[in-house]
């Protein structure tokens, strides 16, 4: 009597974990210097100084650990608020910001509040994160998705192709993962623009939902445009885990756009399914530590150093990739149709690199570039053993 | 197209929330000294010194704010194997246990990962922490329960006459919050053969989820058994928040017994739900904290104290009470017949206690005795007028 689906999912490893796992195996094998690990997504570089400090001193606090709210404490509501409202010139609702255990509960709350019956929908773009079908599955809907183009911008034609009535949500992740690409203000002015004329034609509301754990890692001067400040009806998925280095810390937070319909309904939606699902609330002592670290965000100059050298080192041997302008992932085409059976051969060269199946897309490979500078330098030789064995040089 | 079950169960405040917004409104009318506040069972107690020592020792692990696999590390599950081998005599397993995010998250993931169908059913006993219905709900099934009898221990006719074949779980939660009743080692030997041949009748496995986040706050000599000695079919699930005084750090376990059936399917579906329902990891901080602080428990003399003073009181004004053998609530008998209209009354004396309608039974209230000592003795002269309000004394 045990739930098949939850077996299902809890017994299929991921592709990323299981790559992970066979990295650590075979490090044992031949050494873990022969071993070039781009699998997973955990930040290597440092939190700030400043998270350490306010660790040491709020722990002589008696009451720091205490439960807050279920929506988090005032005070690190009304910290977010006035900084988004400084750095974007749009001001969050604190009454209207929910503190979440990282953005995979944010998100998963969210689309639980969202979804109401089993034809409801909720449209992303491939490459996406897996767990967006997963979070969607849970609540009850199902996730359908729209192409990019060559760039991994938004293709218009196949979002118009694959919307329908039944959407009730989009999400978008920029900084992408996995393919670190940044929508312009010209994108998302277009896509606000094709969301208001569809909920015209619809006669519903469509939430958009703005998954940006990656907002603060950008490269070249690239900018990415704060998203309710184009479209109304939004919701804002974040997470510090990137920002200040904390990913097992699970804290972030969930805001619905003050101008959204229903905001005060969907908020109380919100926080009706973090009930539900068992979030009492998020880990107090990280509440005040993103308070008092708000404007702080972790070095990310090492991201774009790797994302440099990888890159020019990748073209260089005949790989052909588009470069990254934000978050800390490179998206390269497989010289063969088959990304999976590529990844099997780099592994052969100690290599691993996720294939983009388990993204939605076919036919790429994720290197994941928050790895140590000397991971890289280490690895050249046998990414050039790999370029060899195709015949790209 | 807003989720309405969602909606209305982030609308509804819980009782206790209520009150506890009531409590801030009337200090800032009346003046905090005039108001005493019995409904949160938020630890006063500070956590072990340890815990600080560790946090402020680790932080400067560079790594330590790191993701860890989704189950916890295994150091951490290793050290709460030792710890309960050590305790209980009872091996659970590091590869059947999976750290959560407290213990609610643990509830809500576990009974996901059981139940398969709307027919599906788990049974509680009253009274019982309201959120075993939310979770139950959210998983896709319904909540029946048994009554207890006149000491709050397991009353076998009711079970007898609620349990059925669609009864896929049962939760029992000892030291129980609101009763304070720690069931003997009579009542689990008894529960547990009642358990097995039920299972025989109904040709299925019933899991009973001990829900045991009060197990270190015993009185009075009073022993909490170990229910995997006693019955194969357990899931534990724990929390450090009342016993490291750690509530809103969200930290804990659910741990699959290695002699129940299909555990290692069951323990892949926990793994599932916790997935499905957006836990990416427990936070890791915290884990750390977990693996070097698992036999360190916060001094819990000042509730023993709190609920000698408070029971002593109450009786001698002339109310009804069990005397608590665990955890920090006294549920005490209304003197008329609905508890609502009790805890009105008492609210215009200044004294806030939760109406136990919220927890399943009818005509008691509970006072949560985590408060500081001073608290209670400022309350004597108000319960005094309470009672001759009702003609006590």
């Amino acid at each position: 009597m045990i739930n098949e689906k939850m077996y299902a999912l809890g017994s299929t490893r991921s592709k990323i974990r299981e790559l992970f796992e066979y990295g650590k195996q075979l490090s044992q094998k031949i050494g873990k210097e022969n071993v070039f690990d781009y699998t997973l997504g955990n930040p290597s570089v440092p939190c700030p100084e400043e998270v350490t400090n306010v660790i040491v001193n709020e722990v002589k606090n008696p009451s720091i650990h205490g439960y807050t709210s279920a929506q988090g404490t005032i005070e690190v509501r009304k910290a977010i608020s006035d900084y988004n409202l400084n750095r974007y010139g749009f001001k969050l609702d604190p009454d209207l910001t929910y503190m979440t255990c990282g953005a995979a509960a944010g998100l998963a709350i969210t689309l639980r509040a969202l979804i109401s019956s089993p034809s409801d929908k909720v449209l992303t773009f491939a490459p996406f994160f897996p767990e967006y079908k997963v979070f969607t599955e849970n609540a009850g809907g199902s996730l359908v998705y729209a192409k990019c183009n060559e760039v991994f911008d938004i293709d218009f034609e196949s979002l118009e192709e694959t919307i329908c009535p039944e959407v009730q949500a989009i999400i978008i992740n920029s900084p992408n993962n996995p393919s670190g690409t940044v929508y312009g203000e010209d994108t998302v002015i277009k896509l606000a623009k094709f969301l208001e004329d569809k909920q015209k034609e619809y006669g519903h509301a469509i939430y958009l939902i703005t998954d940006e754990p990656y907002r603060e890692i950008l490269f070249d001067g690239a900018v990415c445009p704060f998203i309710p400040n184009y479209y109304d009806n939004t919701v804002v998925c974040y997470s510090y885990s990137k920002a200040l280095s904390v990913p097992g810390e699970r804290i972030g937070y969930v805001s619905v756009s003050p101008k959204a319909e229903n905001a005060q309904k969907l908020y109380l939606a919100i926080a009706g399914a973090g009930r539900s699902l068992g979030y009492v609330c998020a880990p107090s002592l990280f509440q005040k530590v993103v308070e008092l670290c708000v404007d702080k965000v972790s070095d990310s100059q090492v991201y774009k150093d790797n994302r440099d050298v990888l890159v020019s080192n990748l073209e260089k041997l005949g790989f052909d990739c588009v470069n990254p302008k934000g978050a800390f992932y490179v998206f390269m085409k497989s010289p063969i149709e088959s990304a999976e059976e590529f990844s099997d051969v780099a592994k052969t060269f100690g290599i691993l690199v996720v294939p983009s199946d388990s993204f939605g897309v076919k036919g790429y490979v994720r290197f994941a570039t928050c790895v140590s500078p000397d991971l890289i330098k280490r690895s050249l030789p046998a990414l050039e053993k790999l370029a060899k064995h195709f015949n790209l040089i």
